[in-house]
């Protein structure tokens, strides 16, 4: 039987998609036609963005799930008329690698003191060495899947790596810290600080003028995760005392990041246009096929949101 | 008891090596007073930097060592004046793993273009994505110590690595080729091209106008090896032309390299002070307080200079 799956995201997208989730919908053998426009009542799947033109799912009678083209799920959740099961996605090929990369890279690039070379090309010999990975703890909020493969990384080159859950977890290779109590100890030794928290109401604002007090002198800050981790202007005026040498962000409260926003200007501040982790369309539609499949096979949905939780 | 140790090297020395090496001291158990002054006849080890005010080792009558910070003994073998035991540098820790650092966060660098966000905070949101590291081959010219292990790094990040040496190799987890046809296939699918080969007769100029137009269009090359391995001018042209994109160098014929050197002020080069692999102080630290445990303990010198044979 032929199964409905409408996709819900911004024109630009169709083009990337519409290729690679009729081939993972081939292999996974489902019979799917995939579509941008349905019925309401027609549809059995929704493949979706969260900056769609789909807001009201009242109509969507017979869907079966909504399937996430995004990890994050803050604009979702608290959405009344979504009551179907939504999914987040998780594309471990593409999505994890590219913020393994992007974490990696950037832990390296502040850890190495890159940029006084990259902006430094005026004849001076800067004979800087910075201490080796070994001497440099790192520490990582979060430890879902995507903290656990960066920390995963960031150990196998050398780094001490701590990561802090809200919730107890054990991860190899990482010290693990959990609770309020944990997050202090965790923040005390976080000479490289990466946010990769789920945005829920007890992440909102958790870097704030506390917790980054309880930073050592100096660190370093990375968030690939949310914006409104951070309280914005308790980050500036660390920067601006010192406390905190550098912070390179990659998401922000609002996106594009407004040209007049003091994160742009700022010296210490590194603005990345919410590139660390793309879902890619080849390794995303795999992800889309396999829940489709499950639904269809009566089998539990991959990476389901947790409504009351957030993520 | 307390061991007497006196550090014997320019000022600024002593900034970078006071903390760690009280810190190795305490780890390894040594009740040490460490000063850069004694009464000569009190010194029980001397901390020496060969471009020190100590030149005349006669007073130090007590002396049981001299720990040399520098690998290269070449100015201090022939000092009459020295007839205590010298040790010669061996910061296997920190010189590899400083090598790897350095490798592994340029080649992310340039993978990821970041060069185009540090240079680019003017308020534009330039979402390019990159491939994934498992798209973007990755050739090692080298497969010595320093190869395998940038090799070994670089794979564990996805990156598909080829390595290359003069004579056949076998390394888990890298492609390897050798010899004269070997070269041009390594180089035929570099997109990232990374030399760690020594300088010798026959690696003298391999990069050269026939081997760079073997290269991919497009190709970005890492120099952390040796300067003579590059023939500057056809590295020039083929920047000029297009055919190679990047080039961070880190070592040159002249170091420091020339502030007049085309490379300073060429766009598509980014130019740093021989900094990959250099002797860091932490880990340097603890080879010199392993040292003076051996010294107290009445064993054998790590990396004891043979005086007749002078290394």
């Amino acid at each position: 039987m032929t199964v409905n799956v409408l996709f819900a995201a911004r024109a630009e997208k169709w083009e990337d998609y519409e290729t690679p989730l009729n081939a993972a919908f081939e292999k996974a053998g489902i019979d799917a036609d995939l579509r941008t426009e349905f019925p309401p009542e027609e549809v059995d799947y929704i493949v979706y963005a969260p900056n769609s033109w789909l807001q009201d799912f009242t109509p969507y009678t017979r869907c079966k799930a909504v399937l996430n083209l995004w990890a994050g799920v803050e604009n979702v959740v608290g959405n009344e008329t979504l009551t179907q099961p939504l999914c987040r996605m998780v594309d471990e090929a593409g999505l994890t690698q590219g913020m393994v990369e992007w974490v990696t890279g950037h832990t390296l690039r502040l850890h190495l003191g890159m940029d006084m070379h990259i902006n430094g090309q005026d004849g001076k010999w800067r004979t800087y060495s910075p201490p080796v990975a070994q001497e440099r703890p790192v520490t990582i909020l979060g430890l879902g899947a995507l903290g656990q493969a960066c920390g995963h990384a960031l150990a196998g080159l050398g780094f001490p790596v701590t990561g802090w859950s809200r919730t107890e977890k054990q991860v190899e290779g990482i010290t693990c810290l959990y609770g309020d109590d944990g997050l202090k100890q965790a923040l005390s030794t976080a000479q490289i600080l990466i946010l990769l928290l789920p945005h829920t109401a007890q992440t909102e604002n958790i870097l704030n003028a506390d917790t980054l007090a309880m930073l050592p002198e100096g660190a370093m800050i990375l968030n690939p995760g949310r914006g409104a981790l951070i309280e914005d202007t308790a980050l500036l005026a660390a920067l601006e005392s010192g406390h905190v040498a550098q912070a390179t962000l990659d998401t922000f409260r609002q996106e594009p990041l407004p040209v007049m926003h003091p994160f742009w200007a700022h010296e210490k501040v590194t603005v990345t246009p919410h590139i660390a982790a793309t879902t890619r369309p080849e390794t995303a539609a795999a992800v889309i096929a396999e829940n489709v499949r499950r639904g269809e096979a009566g089998e539990p949905f991959l990476h389901q949101v947790d409504r009351t939780a957030g993520y």
